[in-house]
């Protein structure tokens, strides 16, 4: 069935946003978002700012109504057309909103049946927990999100708006060895636990470790992808963001709004400064400071 | 208990592949397969085309039943033992098929009482869906293996004969983000779905995520091996082989018959040609052209 | 509710290894480990070897017990804060001894009512089986622990004392294969299983595979971190330590007491010697000899 959501529920919702609107909005409405291709008369299309013929693109857009930047012109060839422009200041920013809140369908809230959940664990108000899902004795706030299959073990605090994606091994202790005479191994014990602060996200098949002696914290807002290993006792600032499968050894410390690109590994006990930025693949063995790119296998500064 | 298989079936089985039989193959069975260390009488045995001395390694061969390639003679040291040759093009590929096919017990279809099934979701004839799996709002075809504790999200078309491993997630959504003017992260929508074409077969603990307004495929025949990350709308032709670890950033477009090695990262948006090789451990950060051998960090193509 | 441990049965514990117990340890309890940031009167501290200033760090702790190496005297500032010191040859051993005992709680022995077994599968003695964990006809010794959501395929061995973390799944078949004329990929069959030795620790979301044609062997005190993939077929020694996130191809061979670090990929049939170190993100390529240190992109030896 075709969603129809009319263009005045959504100039409500960008009221922030929106510089000005050109045309006539009324009794309009959108039913999907596209990719380029695939536009047709009732998606909501919008118009990168990173285009350098924004207003050709705008022009040639099959769909009824555009989101752009401030740059277009209503044209003859838009008024022909009967377009409506929704001009906002950054186009790819506001559809985002537009999709996460209009065409993503949040699980609705509660406790599969065949979730198993440690009698101890807190659970807040307004909380998704999957099927499959397994909980030790953990504190979960509100407005949480944990996907099928996700394992939380003992000792696992996580905050509100928080979302976990299937798969993912929370609170699970780490293989941080000593080796005797005979070469044999043992494995440091580890008894903190994990801290996952306010509107974290973390993608499919990732895991955090607890921590050996306190605790590994997750800082607000951080952004992790799937299949990344965050080790003992790692501490995350906010908004650090993590693209995929990259590892962080133990007892990293990342500062706020740090970018990690895919496949990186970062030797422990590494500090990494505010704004740095990792490239892909990057095998970092020093200290980065603050707002430097990093690139290679070892890790250097990268200068352009 | 010991298998008894009848020679005599495994020749109607290669009949198209057998050039000749040499020695009696009546009321001869065979009951293993077995690596060389380990051959025994009743081992079907098989002689690769990479050895240089493979006249001498037939002969001294514990089985009774070899296939081998096209140059063996049947010398009085094979006639005395009684040996039969199967001899066919490759014999590699000769017993791989009857491996899969006589050695390999796949599972017995039908749902498994533990899957999660969304009652929307479509499912063919003669599929398997193991134990614990979880499947949102999909539409699965014929011949369907999907093994223990695997989470399929909503939006998932799997065609026919495919097989997806133990623990893999598929349509789970990106995190791609946009940082505000405080760093904030911002993860874009992802409403669009994901393909699986017929005989793909994903390995364990892998994940391919969902596109964000159109779909991630995978193309027909490819095979991916555990712990990939096949990131939103990627588009993978057909036939491409993903040996392990890999991962593919957003939008990566891949062409047919390429070959990617173990732990690879491909940058956003990167096209790599028909036949191209990416060797292991490679951070491709720039387009491969069709049938280059490319290696590194970053990546360079490989001149012999 | 706080622990109270007390002392005399750490000492007991302990009594190999102690050299010496300076002050009076009658009546004295402990009831936390803990990080240096975090020591109160209570926390059994413990002073590394690694620092410079053991003496002075002994002096300053806010715990009433302290494990530290011979060095330390019994100075006034310890006796007249009546500091328990208790001398041992290796503190941080110690130290994890204490906590893997005292601090770690075991999960108690029994098979989780939604863990999924295999009638055909034999179940050694005070074995953990957790939630949502698969097991096909396999063979599981004495004192296992299998966390949830594993999956055991058929045919895997399991010895004594092993413990698997969440979301593993041992004994998969992998995706070795070849191609036909026309890029077509036919997947080598797997009927070999795998075998682990005792004393083996396996992290979370790693995978082992079972061998083509003989089986994986995982050795004796192998400890292998989270997202880790061991191919087809390969042969580890005893105690090798793999830090995690770490891909090993088909058919590797290790010997015993390697140790490699985290993110490093080994090409198939790749032989690695007895005490060789491989480091972070390291792509293996060649066979690496006894006692070296290989790092980089290809590796080479890495000589200080």
């Amino acid at each position: 069935m075709k969603k129809k959501i009319y263009l005045s529920e959504i100039i409500e919702f960008l009221a922030k946003e929106i510089i000005t609107v050109l045309g006539n909005p009324e009794n309009t409405y959108i039913s999907n978002l596209s990719n380029s291709e695939n536009v047709d008369k009732f998606t909501l299309d919008w118009i990168s700012l990173m285009h350098t013929d924004q207003q050709r693109m705008t022009e040639n857009s099959k769909a009824k109504v555009i989101i752009t930047g401030t740059g277009i012109k209503y044209s003859e060839t838009l008024k022909k057309q009967e377009k409506v422009i929704i001009q906002v200041e950054n186009p790819k920013r506001s559809i985002a909103k537009v999709g996460n809140v209009f065409f993503i369908d949040k699980p609705k809230s509660g406790v599969d049946s065949t979730a198993i959940i440690n009698k101890n664990t807190f659970i807040g108000k307004n909380v998704f927990i999957g099927p499959n899902v397994v909980v030790g004795k953990c504190i979960i706030g509100n407005n949480v999100i944990i996907h099928a299959n996700t394992v939380l073990y003992d000792n696992v605090i996580i905050k509100d708006n928080v979302i976990i994606h299937a798969g993912s091994i929370i609170g699970v202790n780490g293989l941080g060895c000593s080796r005797n005479e005979e070469g044999e191994l043992n494995v440091f014990p580890h008894i903190g636990g994990v801290i996952i602060e306010d509107n974290v996200e973390i993608g499919a098949n990732s895991q955090v470790a607890r921590g050996a002696l306190s605790d590994t914290i997750i800082g607000k807002g951080c952004k992790i992808n799937g299949l990344c290993f965050i080790a003992h006792n790692c501490m995350l600032g906010e908004n650090v963001w993590i693209t995929g499968s990259t590892m962080l050894s133990g007892s990293v410390k990342i500062e706020d709004n740090v970018t990690i690109y895919s496949k990186v590994v970062v030797r422990e006990q590494i500090k990494i400064g505010r704004e740095a930025t990792i490239g892909m693949g990057a095998v970092v063995t020093k200290n980065i400071p603050a707002g430097e790119i990093w690139v290679g296998n070892p890790a250097k500064k990268f200068i352009k």
